[in-house]
């Protein structure tokens, strides 16, 4: 270990909407199968900013001040006295939610249904703004020296694509249309690629996200303010339709224009967390070209799938982040990502510092 | 062969709504892969009723006369030079569509997806009601003798449930509730139970049918006009859920039940067909409990399946033959098809009498 | 609860091959998962009469004083401070193996192939000859009124007929061969039906284990001192083969006929353990068909699903007990199990007597 | 279309082994479904030097003369009054079996195990070797302007590797090893990176195939001459195994190797053709492990796929092609594949020269 753990740190606490006030707390005691975790970098999620300016998403409201953050990753500072897999300066990944283990989904290989599932920076658990994080052994993952920290954040947003992807069953050399380009959407798309699929059109009304996705491995780019997204996704497929159609913005209009999208046979993956409770479908289009409609919630066993990924990709990471802040900063941050949808991507905050996640 | 093959047949037209014609026509001459079947059941589906009352179903409109029902089954009375299966005298069931073998929908094994289908009674393709079809062999599958001929005519319906089945994909010791007990839900009953359900309810608002649902293997029966469906679900899963959901009634309100019905990760097979386009649909409960939907259309590859389950099915078949009509009364047979909702179940039609199905 | 705890227990203890002791010992402590159950029912398994005689199965070696004993079933006496499904009085049935919950496998859903797991009966954890047996509760399953101790002791070899059913995916209407009709064989049986497996073809040397077969399910039993199996199977098939085979003998002439009974695409299931590293197959017939080879070792979340079949069937499970014994007389079961093959099928220990079973 | 269609056109024939002529023979006609392809170019196989050399393939025997070859594409040169997908002038690859459509492998999409397939150049269909080849269009696929006719032969061994693939359920980010650099083993390590695989290890005995290997997107060569291929794997992997195994070599000693380099529940996929009937492999690794082998037979919808990765592919596929031959040299093609397999990698005949491939 290349330095001494302090008694205290620093984390950036939401104590009521757009209240974030930075604090120092005691670094917490490992249990045997825990390790600390050094937060070198974590990445301003869309539910991060819900939580900040409404404190709440969905049914999770914040009831007692909370840290923030859960796209993480960092450089390990100390390890539980059961530990075997991690020793002191090694480099993880942060999978942020800890199920069970012991229920029926939890058995069956679907542990992101676990009901009982520990998930950071969801209240009432603390996430990661934060100098240390405590974490268990088998939720922390090795990445590579090729990867950075900032990279490895990613994994996070990317590992919902792969869960979409794995759902939809998508197979090499076939045509996907994604729905929303935020970087949930974004992500999608290097896992499309990783997938195999050959034609990958996204949509979006931001032309600034667009122009991303085509970094990323999007073949063709449709911005809905535009032009007609059935339109003109028919004539790019020869009146056939595609294979695949990821919703990922959680809108209505979209999640229509996805199903209408499809080939016969072809399969909707709903990522998007909708508005409203109802949202017209066509179910004669579902019945009569019998398609699937698969639901995505977060992911499973997805972490070390995404680490390859990332490692091998050619898309061009790095024009994800676009703005950059130390812990001391974090409100700035979320300000950052609540206000300038045309203009930044991925925000990340640096808890110790954008330096040290440079080592 | 046990009789002489006339030149001349009867058939049952329908000219126009409400008119059906008995005349006499050509026995049609056959190709080198075809059969001749002397029709000897046939069942009347509720889209005999609906081309009858309607003159039409969805986009399929009812443009010249044509000779309805699909649902059949008969002995071969001849067969053309090249047919290898089957000889004059072999009793076998028919399946309805012919798709055309070489599409890409073909060639993966999702036939019933084939845009260029021929499918009996759907105009302008003629359908069953006749003394003898013609059909192609591949088509065709021979019948035990411990199956009757009217037995042999649910292998329609009953391949819609093993449709559902097969695409909800569902596991011996599970749960199914299964909304709408018409002839395609009374089967899927039947086709759940072969798949090894062991917790099957059933709903509907005609307690006939209900009865019936018993009779075929359903554990629980709701009627939904004494009821709350979900509720009493509810308490029979311990609040868990079922596994499974098939709506056979193209219900909104039982489409919603239907999901609402089921536990984290669940399936819900949509077989009915809506009637309207937009259908309001709790998607936020779809991604945040992983469901899958998928949609059903006809089917592929059921016929040898179902000739197996009705083989061996301990469930009481003969009680769903509530009325039988000569090919003459073929009209009446579609009145009591179409009026006597909570008294009959399936009306069967003898295209060459009664009596010589018994044979 | 209907009778105090005792302090201490009686058990049955191997403690070199032939060699076994009924000691006194303290009854367990537990856990605060843990459940004490009282065992009421514990069948004897070829594992346990390998140990009992060689004292070892494959690389499982007894080194030291061991419990036998894994196929149990009983009620529940004690639960730990945080258990929560269940409650002093409970019927249960066990799960023997208790995975780690952590490892690859183990999130997966493939908890069977944890390195890490706790098997019951296998060197060096204790098994289920004990008159208490402490168990985590994630382990133990409800089992209703309608099934007896005994028969929830068939749920053991059941679960590797279901673990053997799943991965051959074994569909509605199928034919299945199954080679072997020791327990696991005759299990098997019972979950080729409830798979809705409507052939199920049966071989083995002894006529006792064909009759007890065909009371459990199967359709047409080979035996194969008098029969030639594969030229019986191709009769049976019209010379097509079986959709599937399982081979649960451990045996390379069995193993072989398996496989040469398949037809084009089929799957074969290899659950008994073979005796020899290296065993002869044809491999051309592999490539050339398509075929299949799926590996069976133990299972993995099948214990709800038995208890479902096991209440369902129709099979006469009863007819499986020839042999029942108090835990006293322990090593007179293992020996009835190891010598009488022609007529022992399941023996049963009663670790609380045997009208304890009854209650 | 841009020339004439002669009467007459010239054709390799294989009269015995070793003897090839080239004839004049009649352009066929055309039967309303069928297309006429000009041929520009055609891989040569092992399975046509095997005819070449032997006369015969396993239990297909050329009992006359016969035309070989049957990796190719070309030019429509003439449909029949009924084709609708094509016209003169296209660029199209050709699959080379063409299956009944009707059978129950055709229904189930599994049509490469159709009993009545006719495959090209396969006793006693005649295949590639001509100038013009009549194909029914529903087995030719459009090629794009960016993919050249030598590039498309290749789609034939690649399709081979997507059946693996597909077969195996290769997942993005796992690890596979293939054994055996042969045309379709170096064609998998193609179709292995386009299903995501990150890890492509692979072994021969011929270093200028590992070295060709490299060019196509493995990860890591091991030459079975100088190391010890399973202490190599377990190196590069930690000791954990493979994911995946690929055994294109049909020898015994890669199959044991290959089913040795799995890690717990991996799968194995035969493709080789094993000159034995009987090989020894280790089952009890197989049940101890939970293995799947899965044996590989041509293939069934892959040419769309394969055009599609052969399209994006970063592979340098050029560097496949060794050596060029016009028609009337194809004895000399055969022999320089049959001698030369340290220096050959895929020799391609151009039946109509070679500058025409290039326009």
């Amino acid at each position: 270990m290349d330095h001494e753990i302090p008694r205290k740190m620093k984390v950036a606490v939401l104590n009521e909407p757009y209240d974030i006030e930075i604090k120092e707390v005691n670094v917490p005691e490992l249990g045997p199968h825990d390790v600390l975790v050094q937060m070198l970098a974590v990445g301003v999620c869309g539910s991060d900013v819900h939580y900040y300016a409404h404190g709440s998403v969905g049914e999770f409201v914040v009831e007692a001040p909370l840290i923030l953050g859960h796209e993480c990753a960092g450089k390990v500072a100390a390890v539980g006295s059961d530990v075997t897999h991690f020793k002191p300066g090694d480099r993880v990944a942060v999978e942020p939610g800890v199920p069970c283990g012991t229920c029926e989904y939890c058995k069956t290989g679907k542990y992101n249904l676990c009901p009982d599932v520990v998930f950071l920076a969801t209240p009432p658990v603390d996430g990661a703004f934060t100098e240390y994080l405590k974490h268990p052994e088998d939720y922390l993952f090795h990445i590579p020296d090729t990867l950075s920290y900032e990279q490895a954040t990613l994994n996070e947003p990317l590992s919902v694509g792969i869960q979409a992807c794995r759902r939809a069953n998508i197979q090499p050399g076939s045509s996907v249309v994604i729905m929303g380009m935020g970087p949930v959407g974004l992500m999608t798309v290097v896992a499309a690629k990783a997938f195999g699929a050959t034609q990958i059109i996204v949509s979006d009304m931001e032309q600034n996200r667009l122009d991303e996705a085509l970094k990323l491995g999007a073949t063709t780019t449709i911005n809905v303010k535009d032009e007609d997204v059935n339109q003109r996704i028919n004539e790019l497929t020869q009146q056939h339709g595609v294979d695949y159609a990821i919703e990922t913005a959680g809108n209505q209009i979209a999640l229509r224009s996805a199903l209408a999208a499809l080939k016969n046979g072809g399969t909707l993956a709903a990522v998007g967390l909708a508005q409203e409770a109802d949202n017209p479908l066509n179910i004669p289009f579902i019945t009569n070209h019998e398609i699937n409609l698969v639901g995505i919630f977060r992911y499973a066993n997805t972490y070390d799938t995404g680490i390859q990924i990332l490692s091998h990709t050619d898309a061009d990471l790095n024009s994800m982040f676009t703005h950059q802040y130390p812990l001391s900063e974090t409100k700035a941050a979320m300000e950052r990502a609540r206000t300038d949808k045309s203009g930044s991507l991925k925000v990340i905050v640096y808890p110790n510092g954008i330096e040290a996640a440079k080592l």
